[in-house]
């Protein structure tokens, strides 16, 4: 059951890979946890600079000798116009005013091409064995430099056409992001509303059309969800929710409180916290913003217009102004450690069916 | 693996039920090849009235001695004003003269509660062995009147919420309908947004809490999915999309022929042709009312309004105007008999796993 084309290729005991979530979720503690425990951890290195990503993957490696991985965001081209920035700023002044924000509002002018050619050389400097990729496809250079450094590379797909361009790239596998998923949606191609298909089509439809293995993701919590995957024509799964409410992930309690109190029909889709469209519990930033949607900037610039209110909101302990992350099965979420959790989906997952 | 809570319950061979498409889809012939071939057919019978079930219950007892069901809509108050319809007549104005359609566009004052008594009262005397119910629950006095005629009865859920609503209500088995799924969205539960669940989360949630046999919808076509829904906690599925493109069905030649032409992103959810959010291949209609959603009138005001638009697209062969229903997973549906996806699903099902 477990030694399939994604144990072999990313070297674990189990197909089940932690999702990398970005924005100091993904500890170095959580990392290892999975890792030690047979699965594959990852660090959300999305908003990293170079130097934390280095000092990060030297703790992990202190805690496992087992394989981990990172996640990297392909930047884009981003064409805003000061009149968006200014209407952003504009909505968001409330929540700054109702955190006591004195600071005005900065943007960063950051090279994001710049970024992450350097956090790739990091990768390969440091060997990392795994490398995701989301929100599109590395250069080819990229992909032949990380190949040639010997680093198994996973891209992300939300349809059958983004699987496609995935593995004409190159891709060693593909994650398929079910619009079950908690957090920013992976969507590259324009056409964003005929890309929140749910697992159960998504699946079956790429594994048609696709030689490279799959990885699901997208409300999976435990081994129903993993032998469910399988069933449909996946090979692992990469689970972030309920990694997040593990108490070796470094989420705010607040955050994973919330988690671990919503129904199923208490999340939502937003583009406000960062310019993406992303899934999070659904609270008074994410509601009150909704009518507002068609205003916000391209992500990143919206993601830095909300960063110190996101800050602020964290720091004073108000939720209502914090990005709740979560898939659409918050109920199937527990408060444990990570080796738990692990025990549990593997030995759920043999009592169900077997090959 | 056949033998279960839902083909006992249902006393078929298999636990495959045939979604019951309202709109002349379900014809005689497509529910009783699906009877015949070890699933449940069923009547959509959702916009018929008494004389047109009872005939159809007569030519499919004709075709089939096995056990069938059928369908019927909860109707609920509507509150439209005439604003609201003068501004629809207004926005459909344009399509009504691409049809030229001549006639000028007439509300039914139907009394939809008065018309789903004579219904229920036809699906006792002629004994049909299944009722299910899409958009709410009936009132109590007619689940108790169904139970003593011994018709064995399914509600709709799509959240944890309308299923424990179900489950309170007496219903046998609990349809969770997932984002995934075509034509309608039976939530009725006001949290509309909240409800788009997607079945690998929305099973394990509502599995987890309910008592009730549960039969997952949405995407399923195949044995894969089949599968995947029993790991995830359902006994049954209820598949729509896969039945549509059979041969049997008496869906219009175009609708086929679009759905086994559409790929995977190619859906959308829209409330423009009845006033409810219902799933199908997105086309013209669909794309050019999107910009208007906030004006339709509730259902069923907005599909009577819509009706003579879709009765002359189809007679005049223009798909661009049909309600194209379709569940998310297209790329999965072929041109064949009923017998022959029945079989390919019991050997694929057969095939991936053994219980």
């Amino acid at each position: 059951l477990w030694n399939n084309e994604i144990s072999t290729l990313l070297k674990t005991k189990y197909p089940i890979i932690q999702a990398p979530m970005a924005g100091g979720i993904t500890s170095s503690k959580l990392v290892a946890a999975v890792s030690n425990a047979g699965g594959l951890g990852m660090i959300g290195a999305g908003y990293m600079n170079p130097f934390q990503i280095r000092n990060q993957i030297r703790e992990i490696r202190e805690l496992t000798s087992n394989h981990f991985g990172i996640n990297l965001f392909i930047p884009s081209r981003v064409e805003t116009t000061e009149d968006e920035i200014i209407t952003s700023i504009t909505l968001l002044q409330p929540y700054r005013e109702q955190l006591s924000i004195q600071s005005s509002n900065q943007i960063k002018a950051d090279d994001f091409f710049k970024v992450f050619n350097e956090q790739v050389q990091i990768v390969i400097e440091e060997q990392v064995p795994v490398c995701s990729f989301t929100f599109g496809i590395p250069p080819i250079e990229v992909v032949d430099k990380l190949k040639r450094a010997n680093i198994t590379l996973i891209g992300t797909a939300t349809n059958v056409k983004e699987a496609m361009i995935n593995e004409e790239s190159g891709m060693d596998a593909i994650v398929v992001q079910g619009s079950e998923a908690g957090g920013h949606r992976g969507t590259f191609t324009p056409e964003i509303d005929g890309s929140l298909i749910g697992l159960m089509s998504l699946i079956p439809q790429v594994a048609d059309q696709i030689k490279t293995p799959l990885i699901a993701a997208g409300g999976i919590m435990d081994g129903r969800g993993l032998m469910a995957a399988i069933c449909l024509g996946a090979k692992g799964v990469q689970m972030g929710t309920a990694f997040l409410s593990c108490s070796e992930s470094s989420a705010h309690s607040l955050h994973k409180q919330a988690i671990l109190e919503a129904t199923d029909d208490q999340t939502a889709i937003t583009s406000a916290f960062s310019g993406k469209l992303a899934r999070g519990i659904k609270n008074k930033f994410i509601t009150e913003m909704e009518e507002h949607k068609a205003l916000f900037p391209d992500y990143p610039i919206q993601n830095g217009l909300t960063s110190d209110i996101r800050l602020a909101a964290a720091q004073q302990n108000r939720p209502e102004f914090m990005s709740l992350w979560s898939g659409q099965s918050p109920m199937l979420a527990r408060s444990q450690s990570v080796k738990e959790l692990m025990n549990h989906i593997v030995s759920q997952s043999e009592k169900i069916l077997k090959p």
